[in-house]
């Protein structure tokens, strides 16, 4: 397929490489162009306007935030402007729920499809076409976009046909990791406290009854008070609990453990710590434990 | 081995048949006699005293909570006045930490051993020697335990010398059950009000980052809306988070998603569930959302 892709941060960069290992014409376009070209050297073709890469008729976005998508989509020399009618826009970003519903609205004025379809994993995940992927749009969108969306990883949902269900998905799930990392704050900083090996109950636990991922990667961080390493940087986390509390306050769903949760994320800023990784709440319950900062320290 | 059973309930009953088929002697004694009795059918010698229950030297027992035990180990005719001097007393019982370290003391005081070993599990588990046992105490008493710990089931985690610090660790799983409860709750009752299909959301998010058998098994349940068939009462739950609450402000460890879902469970208690189980918590989100009971009521 001819497509174009828009935004060459770390996961960008990751689809990039997995879409042209799969024998796909990329052209891709960022704003700063040295990302781009060295993606030339794998055989993109490096654009140097929107309007380019939005040519072929199929433009992905991987962008950082809602204010990036929203200028990248709307702005002057835009997608919305350089997408030919009939053409469609994937974008993969975690955005708001509102934005997502509003992108649609604005597609379908310019004749155009939108399917969003924001994307578990991280960036080693994106490079290995091994990410998790929820996409909603129209049905005939979305199945012209899923040759391409498989390319993507394993594992493809497919929501509905409002595109913000998508988005719904994308931020219950990073809800659910965030919730993750604080429990098990709370209850590594507890056993600790009480005088227990923290990283024999965190063993105990995984390989039992939270045999999961997420409970293994980010217990280990938090065992070892490691989160200079970010893979996910805490001020992202943070807006993602933003981005769920104002769509579940505008469906008016009260999520308590959403707020506390929020709260933590706004304090590990307070101290700091928005150089870290969103596992630094780790520190902030043993902290607040009135504990040395890492078990090892 | 000659061993003793006190509390019969469904986890203790399913204990006995564990014990008894691996080929020990079994003496049982329950306050109800008729749940004795059944086990004697199947080869356990039905006690009418508690005394009689120690005479073996080795006494589990397995009650409901900290009054049960309490009065069990230190009521008269009790375990302390009825187990000979190095009799081993071994607790299954989810317990405070506090009494966990009483008892510890009042059987030293009395020349005994006491081992805690909490367990995780339901009562099939129970019945089919699958639990997954934390035990903490003096090493020479845990290692004259192992062998029937170990026939419990596959997985021993020996946690310590003080045996409170199993009871941590159980707290600790406990705490971490209940918050995936909550947090579960939150977002499907966000995913459903914003009209996805709930099932198909925790379907993708149980095969991907939350492929552990709590998310599935309590999920399965929230998505149903089936909270009549009690594995776990909500009374308890509540117990087990306000146990965590006490042994960790004895600590001062705060633990705000714990004081959070604790309030969850009084509401849920609020609202007349104290005979469901508790993952009855997702009914308690729906309704805070305005959503009709169950999915598919």
């Amino acid at each position: 397929m001819d497509i174009g892709l828009i935004g060459l941060g770390r996961m960008g960069a990751g689809i990039a490489k997995t879409l042209l290992r799969n024998g796909n014409r990329l052209t891709v376009y960022n704003r700063t162009r040295s990302r781009a070209e060295s993606l030339g050297k794998e055989g993109a073709k490096v654009a140097s306007s929107v309007v380019e890469a939005c040519e072929g008729g199929v433009v992905l976005t991987m962008l950082a935030d809602d204010a990036a998508l929203e200028s990248m989509v709307l702005g002057e020399s835009g997608i919305l402007r350089s997408l030919r009618r009939g053409g469609v826009h994937i974008s993969l970003s975690t955005i708001s729920v509102a934005l997502s519903d509003r992108l649609a609205v604005e597609h379908a004025a310019a004749g155009q499809e939108f399917v969003s379809a924001p994307v578990f994993g991280r960036p080693e995940a994106a490079e290995n076409g091994k990410l998790a992927v929820v996409a909603a749009g129209a049905k005939s969108a979305v199945e012209a976009c899923r040759p391409i969306l498989e390319v993507l990883g394993p594992k493809l949902l497919v929501i509905g046909e409002r595109p913000s269900m998508a988005n719904v998905v994308k931020l219950t799930g990073n809800f659910l990791i965030a919730t993750v990392l604080e429990s098990l704050s709370e209850a590594l900083a507890f056993a600790r406290k009480s005088g227990v090996d923290a990283a024999a109950v965190l063993d105990f636990l995984t390989s039992t009854l939270f045999n999961a991922p997420v409970y293994k990667t980010y217990g280990a961080l938090i065992v070892e008070g490691k989160h200079d390493q970010v893979g996910f940087a805490l001020p992202l986390g943070l807006k993602d609990v933003r981005l769920v509390l104002q769509a579940a306050e505008a469906q008016n769903v009260p999520m308590p453990v959403a707020s506390v949760v929020r709260d933590r994320f706004v304090t590990a800023m307070a101290r700091g710590n928005a150089d870290k990784d969103w596992s630094v709440l780790g520190r902030i319950a043993a902290e607040d434990a009135g504990l040395a900062r890492a078990h090892h320290a």
